[in-house]
């Protein structure tokens, strides 16, 4: 953490590792340029298996497959693979079956592994599958969203969608190791990347004031690519890996993670999970803004504190208020039984993500809905 | 176990618990006369979850699924159910999605359950649902077949079979909870009870030489029901519960339970998995003869014990040769590709289980593949 730390990233090399320290599931995330092209190598030097069935879309496939497995093979990796539709509608049972028809017809064996190569979607699919193929094969991670990067690809939850919601049917699989390529993402259109950043500043507003200072100052850098990218992805791994330590299977700490994101959630369903509309960082980025201002509301934090989460997240590109997405909305009363339904109402008071500043978000499970309601109302556009 | 050791039941009482340990998983099993009647007492004392989704099949459910809702319901549990055709073929994907569809329509949260009512189809299926909904919810077991109160409903694995073989898509997910009503194997038909049987003997076989006798001296018993069966049915869930305690993921120790089902698969292959012509409790009887004439043959074993365990598996009414499989056979050549493919030969040696006699069954890892199959060659019908 030196370099978040002091505030600068000198002395940074381009390549960093963050170990998961997970017991017998511990595993390692390297961050760095080229790393696709080297897969085989990074793998071979860390797993057993030497057969593989690669995940990847339709976006993402032309781009890298071939970089990949020919890398697999000059490392004497056999690989088959499999590019399935790009978007979040991918993540259903025809495909997790699709997959573990691939890995079974493959024969892998325990030890060897299912490979993603794609954003939060394929990360999701394609581990939900190396989890219940024989009861749990090898899983490696090869994020090149920036929201996978940062976030999907670490953590081991993994799922699929189904017509009653998101991720509601899934398992708890851990890869074992991830291969975050910084160069893969300079395809990566604009939108995605800011909605990626939404979570790498995530992890400053929840308990890292100093990453959030370093970001305030370095955002142009780490848009820009080059270390500071890589630091600010190494950042937000070991962030993400130290409350997954804590807490693997979201009992408890896991919690905060969800800062922004009750608000968040609430908005994509309101807009139906049109990602023309709203992507799930811009949900993000407008849910900490209003997690700030509530939190504000209820004079718990700072109006300044809210004012500097809104500037940063505005000047790295993301909206801030409901009003910035385009279409109509529910009503507040809308947005506020989408909240219920995300979060239970045990007697009118809800648990919530609250904040006393800039990096000191805690949980709060006491939130009166009432309270929610009126503020949403205040906040929504007129 | 004193009443195994001391080969007496005097003292046992009818009912018996037998305590799986797992840490933060740990679970219940227990075995007496009504428990199907009185299962929401027993749930509702152990668990927090007040909402149920109940799966059984076409045979089980007209005969106990009334009796159990009942019960759940007088003590404030909800429940749905779905009853699915009996047989190993509905261990499918297509079920599976049924399964989870349910769940989710109730709106089961994690504290909520799935129950299985019947065999280890049942069980396997509705387990393996209950470890995917929301990445796992309260999963309670209430096996109506011997094989599926000695064996499948203790430990843990779940699973579904795909055209690639049998259960090899599952998780691990362990129940909260095992209800196993003696009375419910009134119904099962004696072949069933006979295969289960197969299994109770198997964990004698393997590293219990007292239950082993005691099973020599009271297979009436144990077959004409009362706490003898009671007995034999907890002294067979505490006997895997030690070696799943001891390994939980089957990474070793647990290999053990395979005793006789190297031969007992590959025979289960070569009739297509044709009930009619032999179930898997049948192929692990002829298995575990043959396991220990193998002993016999490398020199392991003595003929005496060899002799002994096919006499009691005979008296049980259980096939003890592959002679006794109706219909045609591949020949020896054919059931040794089988065992092959279901063992993985590493350069021309085979995992085997072994025995240096009655309760002295052991791991080899180094049987030349070429001594099984000459034996098999004897072995054959000619
Ligand atoms: N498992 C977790 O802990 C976790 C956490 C957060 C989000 N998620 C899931 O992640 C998903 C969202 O992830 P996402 O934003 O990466 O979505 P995504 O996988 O759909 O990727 C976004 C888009 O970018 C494209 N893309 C990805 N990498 C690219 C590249 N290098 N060049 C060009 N195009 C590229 C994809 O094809 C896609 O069109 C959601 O399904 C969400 O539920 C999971
Ligand atoms: N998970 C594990 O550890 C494990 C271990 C061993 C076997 N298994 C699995 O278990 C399955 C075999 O279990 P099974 O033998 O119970 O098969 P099963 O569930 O098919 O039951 C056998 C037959 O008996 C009927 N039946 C069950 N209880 C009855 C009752 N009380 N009265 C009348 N009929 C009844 C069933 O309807 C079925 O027709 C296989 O799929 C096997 O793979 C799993
Ligand atoms: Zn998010
Ligand atoms: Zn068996």
């Amino acid at each position: 953490m030196t370099a978040v730390e002091t505030g600068t990233i000198e002395g940074a090399g381009p390549e960093q590792l963050v170990r998961v320290p997970l017991g017998s599931r511990s595993y390692d995330i390297l961050i760095g340029p080229g790393l696709i092209a080297r897969a085989g190598g990074e793998i071979t030097a860390r797993l057993k298996g030497r057969r593989a069935a690669v995940i990847t879309d339709a976006n993402v496939g032309p781009l890298y497959l071939e970089a990949l497995t020919d890398s697999l093979q000059t490392d004497g990796i056999e690989s088959v693979s499999l590019t399935l539709p790009a978007g979040e509608k991918t993540k259903n049972f025809e495909n997790l079956i699709a997959v573990v028809d691939l890995a079974l017809t493959a024969r892998l064996e325990r030890n060897d592994m299912i490979i993603a190569l794609g954003g939060g979607v394929i990360g999701d699919l394609a581990g939900f599958a190396a989890g219940i193929v024989k009861r749990g094969i090898r899983f490696v991670q090869i994020p090149t969203s920036l929201l996978a990067q940062v976030d999907s690809s670490v953590g081991g939850k993994t799922g699929i969608n189904t017509r009653h919601g998101k991720n509601l049917v899934g398992v708890f699989h851990q890869p074992d190791l991830v291969l975050a390529d910084a160069d893969a993402l300079g395809t990566l259109s604009e939108r995605e990347f800011r909605a990626g950043y939404a979570e790498v500043a995530k992890y400053g507003l929840i308990d890292k004031p100093d990453f959030f200072a370093w970001l305030e100052k370095n955002r142009a850098d780490v848009f820009a690519g080059g270390p500071a990218r890589i630091e600010a992805i190494a950042a937000s791994c070991r962030a993400k890996a130290a409350v997954v330590a804590a807490d693997e299977r979201e009992n408890g700490a896991r919690a905060l993670l969800n800062l922004g994101h009750t608000f968040g959630h609430a908005l994509e369903a309101a807009v139906q999970y049109d990602s023309a509309r709203l992507v799930h960082g811009e949900g993000v980025a407008i849910g900490m803004v209003l997690a700030h201002e509530f939190s504000t509301r209820l004079n718990l934090a700072s109006r300044d504190d809210a004012d500097r989460v809104r500037k940063h997240l505005k000047e790295a590109g993301l909206p801030v208020s409901i009003g910035e997405i385009p279409g109509d909305l529910p009503p507040a009363e809308g947005l506020m039984e989408a909240i219920a339904q995300d979060k239970k109402v045990k007697s009118g008071k809800l648990t919530f993500i609250l904040t006393r500043g800039v990096g000191q978000s805690f949980v709060a499970d006491d939130v009166p809905s009432s309270e929610v309601l009126s503020f949403l109302r205040e906040k929504y556009p007129q």
